[in-house]
């Protein structure tokens, strides 16, 4: 069901050109008592920092730019609880072309409210995955808006690719580099960027051990999708797709995973020793990294902290 | 009781070269949902990010650089409830001399944590100045320590001062900066830094008005210092000193305060739209400009994000 991957680092270097204007370039913060606590140096490429406040934005950049203007003009469509929703929606604003967002009911309320304040047009469905295709498919064929997966499209994952290429590009000895892994786009794009600095560098996955079905997948040799998500993580509970797996089984050293008390607890080292704002999806990159230090010993690591779309109302430590 | 400041521009340059290896260059961050908020163009100077969390360590680094190996070698001293406690702790450990901190009983405990962690002996007194006084006089009586105040210190003011100065490098052309106003050490470098611009840039301090001394000393140019603080920004109920209030008094072009709410919900404000964790005793500055829209309208408006110190476990818009 998975073949080779037809992306290489010619693709990330087009999209890194293509979305330039668009994109920050995010920084790349140290902190001296968090590489005490690892046990090693970390490098975290702060996409929190990116606009609509994660690594989303990349990706939906460089699709949205990708189109001709016969494909722009009806627009971009797709399903989303988040953080590629208001990735898409201001991407499209970017290009002056609606963008029609399928949401679940059941999704994190500030995230819907980012999709809107940047202008997409937010379309409701019930919580399942067949009452959202189903939305998805009523509202492309009422408009004829051209659909933007989250992740299995090669134009994303050339896009989430950039951010790790920035790391490498301002930190070229890396060892290793961290991300966490949803639908995979991020961890395979960063793939590429580090296969395109030549093998020595290890890619290292981070799930949720509620939504590891891309370390099952690993394990089968197969895209194994039929778990049932059970996480605090909100952005990590897609399962990957043919075009992720492709990457990820070839060019992905490790898939490590973390419990959500492993990862809240991360994600507080962030805010308190860091200040910065970073997402439980983005934690479990320095959870598996704590949880793991003899893995890590002594070896400089980035970490993709991969986005920063939290309700500052209910933090998850408040429990 | 205050005659003119003895400090100027070279001042700070010479800070900025003696504390360069031990301090971070700290980002400036823009936010265009901010802007649009604020009706302005602002700047973020993220001093949160600098070493121990504040923009206190550049002062202390340089007092404690600024030593003579002869004074050093007994140690140094001060009072201080946290940013400037945990800031001396660290620049004597560089120096690897003691640091003896006075700390009230009733600090933020993970300030006072921070303080020890950074190597600093903690020296608990009561809540009261003079209880402080006399506990700080007992420590140097028997330790020999070298005190160095927290902002009634010309070598801490010229090393807070080089914030602004970064700042300015980065971004010649701003209108105004504006600055959070406790003792005064952050808006005197500041206002040195500007006028070694040249006089156009303005610079306006901001205030609780639940500790708004620097605001009353202006309107009676004379410093006012029996006002009973009522703020929940703990970095800024110290009263300004003879010599902040003399460069304020001089190159400060206005003081403005705002109640804790606002402050709250300026704090909420850069949190949820900028990624990063400050503190209420920074958010002071972006109270203001919130506050005082037609003030700054359309201008390009530096802020100084003082620090990061806060207790993530209550947080002040869970009240």
């Amino acid at each position: 069901m998975s073949g080779k991957t037809e992306l290489d680092i010619s693709h990330l270097l087009a999209a890194r050109e293509r979305i330039r204007p668009h994109v920050h370039q995010t920084p790349v913060q140290t902190s001296a008592s968090l590489d005490a606590l690892a046990g090693a140096r970390l490098f975290f490429k702060c996409e929190n920092l990116q606009r609509t406040g994660s690594f989303k934005y990349r990706g939906a950049t460089n699709a949205v730019q990708s189109l001709t203007d016969e494909h722009a003009a009806r627009g971009v469509a797709t399903h989303s609880s988040g953080n590629h929703g208001a990735a898409l929606a201001l991407a499209a604003r970017q290009r002056h072309i609606p963008a029609h967002i399928v949401v679940p009911r059941g999704a994190v309320q500030t995230k819907v409210a980012a999709i809107a304040r940047y202008g997409g047009e937010v379309h409701v469905c019930d919580d399942t995955l067949d009452a959202r295709d189903a939305r998805l498919r009523e509202v492309v064929a009422s408009t004829g808006a051209h659909v933007i997966h989250p992740f299995n499209d090669n134009r994303i994952i050339a896009g989430q690719g950039t951010a790790a290429m920035e790391l490498l590009d301002e930190h070229p000895n890396l060892d290793v580099i961290v991300t966490p892994v949803g639908g995979g786009g991020l961890i395979s794009g960063s793939a590429l960027a580090a296969r395109g600095r030549g093998a020595r560098i290890e890619v290292v996955g981070a799930e949720p051990d509620g939504a590891d079905d891309a370390a099952q997948s690993i394990r089968a040799d197969t895209i194994i999708d039929d778990i049932e998500p059970d996480t605090l993580c909100d952005g990590l509970r897609a399962t990957i797709g043919p075009l992720t797996f492709a990457v990820i089984r070839e060019f992905v050293t490790d898939i490590l995973t973390a419990d959500d008390t492993q990862t809240v607890n991360a994600m507080r080292e962030i805010w308190h020793r860091m200040k910065i704002v970073a997402e439980p999806s983005s934690a479990v990159a320095l959870a598996i990294i704590l949880a793991n230090q003899e893995r890590f010993a002594d070896r400089r690591v980035g970490v993709v902290i991969s986005g920063g779309n939290v309700d500052l109302d209910n933090l998850p430590w408040a429990d």
